[in-house]
């Protein structure tokens, strides 16, 4: 064995819990609700197959060549387009393509953050993105959340007293905790940033799998009518709406901040996949994208409505939940102590998983907190989920 | 203007030099020898889409989705396969799926240099490698190179005073330099690493495109004959032989930096494109790679000819090189005084580009250097280039 040492920030990353569940959920005959992916049974086989040939036929040679960092100008300039409707008004040079929002948050972290560096993040929040201000070596202070998503009065007192760096937020069918930021604490977080001097990172990658006929505008819509963009970064992909394996996503940054992402992207893997974002741009063409989101959104709404309505009725005298308003994760709370990480062994051996919620704080967890993804599940199998979830708790020692 | 501050290591990061050059290569009427992409007329389209026509039909499913961070479990199978043939022994777990060397490098920089470690380089090296070191907070100290290479008796002289941690090298066919490391050299600097306790960074993208019928053994076929591959790491891509679009490279990692460097990829893009990977093996089960090597080899070797006869005859009295064995790239010296950044102003009037050499330098740059691909240029364009440097040396005042 060599005695040479890694290095100290990277000594206490942990590998996801979602990605140790994987390994479960394939396992025979167990039913998951453990994990984060989308539904390929949604995947538009045949729109993809008709851009691949164009890529193939017209565009390969760029296609198979080294690209710029920033992206394919003709991708930045159809995501502009794309983001016009979800009310987001910017130019073909705000946007960055990243291999996913991952990369984004990665990027954004690196080009933000010194050690010590103060990161506010909802209490809970996305795994990976603890993994990633981590990384950076940030300190996080977390800011409650209820069914209008993040606390905003909580986060003001805290930034009276405190300088703090950066908000992450998953403002829009958040994950896990599936709420959903309030208009009015929209506008005030987004005065907050200007107000207290920080960047807000807005993470949106469920916005368009919306089960209702309201409209959640995103901060950084708000940010460009308050005249105040230089404080929020917006990160989205096509992960959820067409397919996660070409990892290509995006990220809108300010003036200041471009420089540093740009050549940050091409320090960590020179450019996105061109082949991906060729696929992606002649996919767009296409016109099908808005198509293929009615399909996800109805399908996802349907078996949201399932789970949701199974657990009221089998489980309703244990569990809280708010009813997701979109996106593809319910979150839910045990009316009383619990801890659902020692749960999971139980579960498992009923045959059916999911996340166990401490995983998604960055401390003080709330062990009796659980996050279930509806989407890859079909409808009979979300009904047997939650009777095999009703058993294990009836095996419980009383 | 926010007043928000960018990180600390990133604000002295530049955007590399052929960045700005790939923009004068594009100027109507400039040969440009400055660029680092392959010949995009070798890509070997219709292997790529009969590969593409398998993933389509047979799994797109998988293509289209998450994947796991390390990689296609059958690319992993088959990269070792190709590996063999490099004379490298390694396991389906040794290797780990990359976006690319660059993105190799970064994750293996991320993963090992705690800020103030000591990372050794050539004279010149990859001027990426500096930017991705120089992210990671690692101190540079570098080492000479003649016509075999790295100069190993410069490093032993260097390691028996100072603690290291890294020697970032590129043994065969390098960049820039275009040298090749001479097996004795490659012993003795494996024997070093494990005596020192510093780790090896092979990068071999090159390695492939051989001119000679040498066989130029890997670092760490050498580590592994000497048992001791746990002072090595090795990155290659499929960027110089396939496609660099897609962005598929791997490394193999010794056991003690498996999970940081899985981790790591992971946080920083959850996987590579499953798209590529699947595009990419599926290729490989073609059986058409090595030909398709072949035809690199010998176009590159015949216009790597060219330009060095070209060069001997035209300006022989002016520059020194020693003729590549392989690879892309051609580095001359002028033997006087000369400083090439300058110069290129005028090479650039007389419609040709190059990259000066003192990019290629983390301190006290020879500046008169300059480095020339020759692989994307026509036969004609190549001589015709070398005049026009003859040219503008004419040009200049005596």
């Amino acid at each position: 064995m060599s005695n040479i040492k890694i290095a100290q920030k990277v000594q206490n990353l942990q590998s996801s819990a979602i990605r140790e569940l994987l390994k479960h959920s394939k396992m025979e005959g167990v039913i998951s609700l453990g994990g984060g992916i989308p539904n390929p049974d949604l995947f538009d086989h045949e729109g993809l197959q008709i851009a691949m040939d164009k890529v193939l036929t017209h565009a390969w040679k760029d296609a198979f060549q080294y690209g710029l960092s920033e992206g394919d100008p003709g991708l930045r300039q159809l995501i502009c387009q794309l983001l016009l409707k979800r009310t987001i008004i910017c130019d073909v040079d705000d946007v960055i393509v990243t291999s996913g929002s991952q990369q984004s948050l990665d990027i954004v972290a690196r080009a933000l953050i010194n050690p010590g560096d103060i990161v506010v993040v909802e209490k809970p929040t996305y795994l990976a993105a603890l993994q990633i201000f981590q990384l950076a070596e940030a300190e996080f202070v977390s800011v409650g959340t209820d069914a209008d998503g993040m606390i905003v009065d909580e986060l003001e007192q805290l930034v009276e007293k405190t300088c703090i760096k950066a908000v992450y937020i998953v403002p829009t069918f958040g994950n896990p905790g599936g709420v959903t930021l309030s208009d009015e604490r929209r506008k005030r977080l987004v005065e907050l940033s200007r107000r207290y001097n920080f960047v807000i990172i807005e993470d949106d990658p469920y916005g368009e799998i919306n089960f209702t006929n309201e409209t959640f505008k995103p901060l950084r819509a708000y940010a460009k009518e308050m005249d105040n963009t230089e404080n929020v970064i917006y990160t989205s992909t096509f992960s959820k709406i067409l397919t996660p394996g070409a990892r290509v996503g995006w990220v809108i940054v300010p003036d200041w901040l471009k420089k540093a992402v740009v050549n940050l992207k091409q320090a960590t893997d020179l450019h996105t996949s061109a082949l991906s974002q060729s696929l992606t741009y002649h996919y767009l063409l296409t016109g099908r994208l808005g198509n293929q989101i009615e399909i996800i959104r109805a399908s996802y709404k349907q078996k949201c409505q399932i789970l949701s309505e199974q657990l009221e009725k089998e489980l309703g005298d244990h569990l809280t939940f708010h009813k997701p308003k979109g996106g593809m994760f319910l979150w839910a709370r045990f009316k009383y102590e619990m801890n659902t990480t020692k749960w999971l062994s139980k579960t498992l051996s009923q045959g059916v998983v999911y996340v166990p919620g401490e995983f998604f704080y960055c401390n003080q967890p709330d062990c009796s907190t659980l996050r279930m993804s509806y989407v890859t599940v079909s409808d009979a199998h979300l009904k047997e989920a939650v009777l095999r979830l009703k058993h294990s708790l009836n095996a419980l020692p009383s």
